[in-house]
């Protein structure tokens, strides 16, 4: 698929950018430590979803692709950030992820969390800066939507409510709302930057609100269907830990039939959504038929 | 001292403040148990020294209290996300706080993690927030500089270095500088973002940066004397722990006498870095006094 190659390519860029971004400096070794801690946790992998689905929306409203970069690379500190935070001892305690050990078994606990909390903190201060957008009422409007996106009403009250729910029976809304806050919302936050950067009109805004919230929710229910059928390999991470930990999802909740059903309707759904881009959209709608059908 | 009445005063509206930013909305259990969390971290005690140099520096420029007090909540926000993360069992390993049990203990580790990462990304919500100022090229500057103070050169940086020498022998210069990355970048921040309030001219900055820089000196020479000298009931907290910890202080360093005619000589620096205000100043020079001749 040609979206691979694309997906692959903003990847590199969005690499490089947070490689430039995180330079080891000549600093005394417990600050060098912090870097390369905080390198660990952002570099070497991951598809970089969410920094394209930011390219590609910034992208529809004329954007040139290196400005959207930064805002991508700040977004992608804040997403890795919160891997850190969640495979922790005292959260998932995960001890692998993308097919090595997590930053706490890497580099120890406390290193871990201040890696993240940098990380988080580096995500404002990319966004701050002047060639994230000239325009520095832009540069609010992106500070404003990811601190929204990442705070109690989004990823962090998501993470509370997940970890409230482990031994409880959640009904589907329940864990519908939880993974709305905890993984969609990054999602819509990089379809809304574009949007910002864009100077987008309400109309568009909403269109590409509508494709983060079935593309969000569609990634979410690939995941826990990955999770509940993949092979750890491939998956680069620990499988069939949701189920043993009583954690709720959807799959669980629905069974894997309703829930591919679900899956392929989401698709639908982000699709249509974007109906008013045209042809421009093609890209942000191969990247939502790509999530629902991956394999790792 | 009137200086104590003033302090009160401010950390009161404060407060009050931050009481009004986190109020417990009708949410689910887990959601509110995180917005507990952060209300029990940010809320009930502490002097708000931090707000207090904020409101007063852009006090010299003529900027209205009230809108200096939205910053002066952020800047919170970050000292007692710092405070939560620093006592966890993997870093300080502290159980008390201000007189009660520090947040890990009260609310569980994970809860105490995400309630620090919560209140970080407050901060910037805050920040980004017209009520804090109607221009967003002030804004971003104060995001800015927030995102520096607590980031891998201010913060979270001196809390690495902090981490990295323990049962390490560092010199006076090293411990000097992990001080001014860990404690003093906040009170820096404090004075810049009151003279960004102000759009101070660049004399002005550099006289605030300078007493800014001899304020959180000497703010740790004193409480690293407390830590040598005081007594555990009327800190708040445990008391004689670096020395048993084989950490590291200025004091241990330089000897009690030499500390204290150091922490005399910064309280003259401070004053003298506010001649240009004149009296205008006479707030800041006696918070200066305050901090070093404080018992608790």
């Amino acid at each position: 698929m040609a979206i691979i190659q694309e997906l692959e390519r903003i990847a590199k860029i969005v690499e490089a950018r947070l490689d430039g971004l995180l330079q080891p400096e000549p600093v005394p070794s417990g600050q060098a430590r912090l870097i390369e801690a905080m390198r660990y946790a952002v570099l070497g992998g991951g598809k970089r979803l969410r920094p394209f689905l930011l390219v590609e929306s910034a992208r529809l409203f004329g954007v040139a692709e290196a400005s959207a970069i930064d805002a991508g690379a700040a977004l992608e500190c804040v997403h890795c950030y919160s891997l850190v935070h969640d495979d922790l001892p005292c959260m998932d305690d995960d001890e692998v992820r993308r097919g090595r050990p997590t930053a706490h078994i890497a580099f120890g606990e406390a290193n871990a969390i201040l890696a993240g909390d940098a990380l988080l903190t580096l995500a404002f201060d990319i966004l701050s800066r002047p060639s994230t957008a000239e325009d520095a009422s832009i540069r609010v409007e992106l500070i404003a939507r990811l601190a929204q996106a990442a705070g109690t009403e989004g990823m962090a009250g998501g993470q509370a409510l997940d970890l409230a729910a482990e031994g409880q029976s959640l009904g589907a809304m329940e864990v519908a709302r939880m993974q709305r806050m905890k993984t969609a919302a990054l999602f819509t936050f990089a379809c809304a930057a574009g949007a910002a950067l864009g100077r987008a009109d309400a109309m568009a805004r909403q269109a590409l609100a509508a494709y983060a919230s079935a593309f969000g929710e569609a990634f979410q229910l690939a995941d826990d269907l990955l999770d509940a059928e993949g092979d750890a390999v491939a998956v680069g991470k620990a499988v069939a830990k949701d189920a043993s930990r009583g954690k709720a999802t959807l799959v669980a909740l629905l069974g894997v039939e309703a829930a591919r059903a679900r899956l392929a309707a989401l698709v639908d759904d982000a699709e249509a959504s974007l109906t008013p881009f045209g042809d421009r959209a093609a890209r942000l709608k191969q990247a939502a038929r790509f999530v629902a059908s991956r394999e790792a």
